[in-house]
Formats: structure tokens, sequence, C-alpha cells
């Protein structure tokens, strides 16, 4: 849609022609795409997009490319959810054309497969399984009854998803306006699951809003576990029952943490890092440690300070 | 069934010929409905109750309407247990009428339709939803696949709800016999989902024993999230992922609750309330307030606490 | 196989032509089957096993019966896991005969049963479940929508499953590599549900690795809970929303735990113990008592525990 028409629609004004074919993150953007900037953590990416327009606030305006369009207003991130319910993708293609399945791929009964989906060899997709449009199924892939892949999910080879996991729904996101009313962000991104990863029963993993959640090559993750849009999970990690993960926090390799788990959103923890269970994470961790509690501290550090607790009843 | 007879079933004696259609609450029972009194603090609604027949301890036998059949038991509650299976309602209707559905609203493949259920327009109910009987769901919402809704769920307008979501099943409730047993207690009421409420994946909302659970409207619930029955949560809040709320407990307006929070249940909370991720709340609390930790703190006072806590090690 | 071609497949040489049928547990395994020892604790079983052969460290070749072939390594637990995929059972049958389905069983449209499976009298089995292969379902029992039973689950007479529950679903069991890499175990036991259990939304209860998870005599379960490979759940058992077991765990009768709890691994509770919501469990306790908190105490320790705590603030 012309730009003009999309501000329009915004209560906005904006004397351009310019064609905007969807809402995009500035690193992401291209120059048919509207970014936003709302947020001073994120001047670096939006001064290097290559979004051909913006929601910005007027102080920030002259940090972004001179050809960029400019739509000045007060809070970028609800002209951002908003522009998200225009240019919402379908819950279901009307046109794409039907799937590719590979050579001794079984699919059982009652199971939808959506347009443009591509599927590889010798997979078995069970009874009741959803796998949606745009989706990418690698080799050797084993989806058990009852999953859900919403549209655009990838996953690459030997990957094992079991009964009731869903994979791709949309992540938990929504601007308040004054009031106290919510005005969804609907999500644009993918989740990948890398070579390797198995899911247990009733997890559920939600997509980018834009970009990707990714989880890496061999990562094992146990059942009930959530985890929340634009979250990376490095390669081999070992995410156990009932934990969960906010939104876009990265993970290094070789992960571990217990069940019952909760790390916040937007951290950065290393590699080789290991959280007790029932532990809760709310900061960046180097590579390395083991952790337990919440606050999180350092195990033995956790275990010396319970005997103190403890020793509280003795006074 | 008569009242003689139903005394009869239940290993009691009442020489009466009433008929009793049901049992429901002292609050919600009509004139042809067995109601039950069990506890000192329901003394009031029993005492203005329509019910035409009571389950009640001999001691409260003079408090309700004179025109109600008294049944003296020992254990009111256990009464209604057992009589709860013999009104239990059917599992599937195998009479009723089909559903009526709204113009312009899509339903695909495999997707069950319960009898005397009616859907609005412009509705989506993707693939491998089960829409039980007498189902209202209003316009514009959207059914993820594998979604379940029970019997007797209501879905005001622009209700999401993401795939392996379950919406009305049977509330956690038994009676203990004197040897340890539990005597199922079957649900009469049902879940109620108001306008603009989004629910994630792999959550699970229980029907009320009685009456209703209630999600206010414009409420966001996040993935994997448990709410019991009789609940009633206030509009416009945001109940974030892995989170729970035991029976019978009401939230006020924008109540806000981070990640694995948990709150226990037959609790009132004020309007405008947060509670922090991984916060235990089992009191009652007024409007306004930001809290924490487990047991529930103001939030200021958790954070000081936890510094006190952490000083303990220098000692 | 052979247990020549066995060992070749791993990498190993054994120079003897017994057959082998499959990989088991020291207890389990009979005389066609292959062992592993790879843990002093098991010095016991081990000795007084019937297999036909061991996975075993050249420390223990000794302390199991004569006529077992030892196949000396370092890991036997990893030659166990590699042996686990040889033998890993079919997703699927291909042959096996119908099922056979009780009078009066009402199964409704778009269910999946599997083959060589039996189901009693008097169940309903709704739309969206799957029932695998080799299941046995006894009379009475309700399988709500989108339920799934994995192959070999075993469900007694009056059994309840509420919508998305996942029942037999594999263990969350790996062995990591000197690179820090995951062996996937496959699974080979089951879930017992016996009489009168009943299990809430969304739950799911993995199968045991070999032998059997078991669900003890009129159990309740509530929604979103978490039940591990191998785990014993004793009789009268009472577990509320969001909790969760970890593997191999034996819980007495007549347990109760509060919502959102955690029980450790290869612990042993005793009968008629209580856990608080919120609980964290992670060492053995004897019959009877009251415990709250993480880590675990007596309920009044916590109680007081708790006012010391709080009294910091003073200070």
């Amino acid at each position: 849609m012309k730009l003009r028409d999309l501000a329009l629609a915004l209560g906005m004004e904006a004397d351009d022609d310019r064609e905007i074919k969807g809402i995009n993150s500035p690193e992401l953007a291209q120059e048919d795409e509207i970014a936003f900037l709302s947020d001073d953590k994120y001047i670096a990416p939006a001064a290097a997009s290559r979004a051909g327009a913006f929601f910005i606030r007027r102080e920030f305006a002259d940090l972004v490319k001179k050809e960029a369009f400019k739509l000045i207003t007060d809070d970028p991130y609800m002209m951002m959810a908003k522009t998200s319910a225009i240019f919402a993708e379908p819950l279901v293609k009307s046109d794409g054309k039907a799937a590719e399945i590979g050579a001794n791929t079984q699919v059982m009964e009652r199971v939808h497969i959506g347009s443009d989906t591509v599927i590889g060899k010798n997979c078995v997709i069970m009874s009741g399984a959803y796998i949606g449009d745009d989706v990418t199924i690698g080799d050797e892939c084993v989806i058990y009854p009852n999953v859900t892949l919403y549209n655009k999910t990838v996953l690459k080879n030997r990957v094992r998803l079991h009964s009731g996991t869903v994979i791709g729904s949309d992540g938990f996101g929504y601007r308040h306006t004054k009031t106290g009313e919510c005005v969804k962000i609907y999500h644009f991104g993918r989740v990948v699951l890398e070579d390797d990863v198995e899911i247990g029963a009733n997890s559920a993993i939600d997509r980018a809003l834009f970009g990707k959640t990714i989880i890496g090559r061999g990562t094992k993750i146990d059942n009930l576990v959530h985890i929340a849009h634009n979250c990376v999970v490095g390669e081999h990690s070992i995410l156990v029952a009932q934990g969960g993960i906010a939104g876009s926090t990265t993970l290094g390799r070789n992960f571990v943490a217990g069940g019952q788990f909760g790390i916040s959103g937007h951290l950065k923890i290393g590699d080789f890092v290991t959280v007790a269970a029932r532990s809760g994470v709310s900061k960046d961790l180097p590579s390395g440690g083991k952790y337990a509690g919440f606050p999180l501290m350092e195990h033995k550090r956790w275990l010396r300070l319970q005997a103190k607790i403890a020793g509280l009843l003795k006074k």
C-alpha cells in the first residue's frame, strides 16, 4: 500500500507515494518496508537500516537515513502495533501450491498440510498433526500426534516433536494504551528448529515478532517448556520440564537448566552455563558457571546461604 | 427425579415427592434444584436461596427457607459430590440441533462442532479444533488448530485461542472419604471469555462447578497458564506464561502478573495490582500495589529483604 | 540379531552368536536380551539378572552371571543408548490386527485407534483422540478430545483423561558424549493408569525407559502436571496443577501436593505425605509429614523461618 494510505489508516499524514509492503525491525527492514525507533537502545540498527520509512520520535528523526520517510509520533511502538494488524499475514493461504513430500515419508490420516510447504524424506507425520503453510521440514523428522506447526516454521533434519507441542504461536506482545487496554502486535517471524532438536509433550515455542526464534542444533527440550518470541537457544542445550524463557533472550551452547527454571527476557547467557532446578535467572551471565536460586547466585554460594538461612531458627 | 428417589439413591430417606432436576449452589439454585450448606461461611446465601431442597447439617437446618426440604447429613459436601454424579451432563448430546454458523466464517476440515452451538460471523475455526455442544462463539474469533472447547463454553467477540489450549475442562474437585479416597465432583458450570481475550498455546481454563469462570474483556493470557474453576479475571489483565490461579479467586481489572506466578484459591485481589514473575500470592490484596516474592510482599520490601538475606553470608 | 552383529554395529567385538532380541534393565532382561551395568548402585540387580549379555565395566565383569556374555566398555550407559536406537520400536505398526472395542463404547469421528489395541465396555473416546498400538483400555473410561495415548499405554477402569493430555511420550533421556552432544535413549516401557485415575488438561506423563510409569488407583492429577519416566505415584494421591516429578521417583499412597510443586528424581517418599504449594522436594521423606519450602522443611518450621526472615528487615 502507498505510504500515504498507511498513514491515513493510522490517523497520521504522509505526503508520499512510495509503496510499503510490510513492517519490520530496523535490522531486517527492506526499502519497501516501514520500521520503527522507539528506544535509544536501538539507535545503531536504526541508523544503519535500509527501511523506506520510519515511525520515529522527533528527537531521533535525523538519526536514520535521509531518504527514509519519517512519520513522527510520540509512540512509535504503538504505531508499529497498529501497523502490524494492517499487514497481518493470512491464517490460511487461499492460493499457494500443494505441499511437496519427500520419498518414503509417511503421512498418516487426519493430517493437515498447508500450501507451499516442503517436507523431506523418511519423515513420519502422525495423525492430528497440523502443518501450516510455508513450512519447511527436513529429512527423518518425526511429528507425533496432535502437534501444531504454525505457518513458516522451519524444521531441519532429524527433529522429533512429541504430542501436543506447539511451534510458532504468536509471541505474547501487546502495546498498552493510556487507558490500560492492549493493542495486539501481530507477529511476522518464525521458529527454526535446527538438526537433531527433540521437544517433549505439550511444550510451546513462539514465533519471532520479526526474524526468527531459534533452537540450536542438538538441543533437547522436555515436556511443558515455554520459549517466548525471539529467543535463541544455543546448540546442545538441555531444558528440563516446565522451565520457561521470556522473550528475546539468547543462550549460549550447552546451556543446561533443571526443571521449573525461569529466565527473564532480553538477557545474554554465555556458553556452558548450568542452572539448577527451580532457579530464576534475571541477569546476563558469562560463560561457564553453575548457578542456583532466585535471585540467582553461584550454586556454591546458594548452598552456603541456605545453611545461613536455616541458622536463623537457632537465634 | 423425585426427591424421594434421589434420597434413596444416596442411602438417605425423604418422604417427599417434589421434582428435583439438578444440584446447584445456594446462590444459583432454582426451586426444582437441590443445594447444600456445609460451611458457616455460606449461611447468608443459603438463607436467601430459592433451592427446593438442601443437604444440610442439623445445626443449620432452621437457617434456610421453611419450604425447602432438608436432607440432614454430617457431610453435605459429600452428598453434593455424590449427587453431582447422578445429574452429570452427557459428554456428547445425542439430540440437539445442528450448529448455526455465521456469514463468512471459515471452518476448516477436521473440525468437530457440536449440537445447539452458535458461531458468529467472520470467524476462522482451524483443523483439529473441537467445539462442544451448546457453545456460543461471537464474531471475528480465531480458533487455532487443536484447540478444545468443552460444552457450554462462551466466547464473545474477537477472541483468539492458540493451539492446544483447552477451555472448559472439569475443575479439580473431589471430596475425600474417611478412608482417603476421592469422590469426583462433576461440574455443571462453564467458561466465559469476554471480548478481545487472547490466550496462548497449551493453556487450560477450567469450567465453574456451578456458574461461570470468567476472563474479562481485553485480558491477554500467555502460554501454559492454568486457571482453575470459578475464577474471575478482571478486564485488561496480563497473565504471563506458566502462571496459575487456584479455584474461586477473583482478580480486579488491569491485574498484571509476570511469568510462573502462582495465586492461591478463594482470594480477592483489587484493581491495578502488579505481581512480579515467580511470585506466590496467598492473601487478599487491595487495589494498586506492586508485589513480589513468596511469601508475597511489596516489591520494594522484597528488594530490601533480598539484600538483607545476601548479607547473611558476610556474618 | 546376533550378538556378534550387534557388537559390530557398535564398533565393538563379540565372538558369540547368541540371539539378542532387545535391550532391557538388569531386573527385567530375559535371556535373549542385553542389559547394562554402569553404576555400583545397581550391582545387586545385575548380579541377579537373567540377561544373556551385558555392557559392563571391566571391574564389574565378574559380578554378573557367568553365562552372560560381557561386552567390556568404559561407558555401558552410552552403549545402552546406542543400542536403544537399534532396537527402537516402530512408531506405527504396519502389521497387527484391528482393535477390539467393547460393547456400548462410543468412538466419535476423527479418532485414531491403532493395531492390537483393546478397548473395554461403556467407554467414550472423543474426537481428535489418538490411541496408539498395543494400548489397553478398561471399562467406563472417558478420553476427552485431542488426548494422545502413545503405544502400549494401559488404562484400567473408569479412567478419565481431559483434553490435550499426553500419556506415554518418551522420557527425557540422553547420554552426553565427551564433546557435549546428546545421544537419544529410545524408550521401551509404558505408562499404566490404574482404576479411577483422572487427569486434567494438557498434562504429560512419560513412559518408562524399561518397565512402567505407574499412576496408582484413585489418584487425581490436575492440569499441566508433568510426570517423568519410571515414576510410581501411590494410590489416592492428589497432584495439583503445574507440579512436576522428575524421573524414577516413587511416591507412597495418599500423597498430596499443592500447585506448582516440584520433586527431584530418584527419591522415595512415604505414605500420607503432604507438600504445600510451590514446594521443592529434593530428599527422601518418611511417611506422614507435612512439608513446605525449597529447600523443603517441615511446614511448621517453614512458617517459623519465614517470620525470622521477615525479621531481618528490622535489623
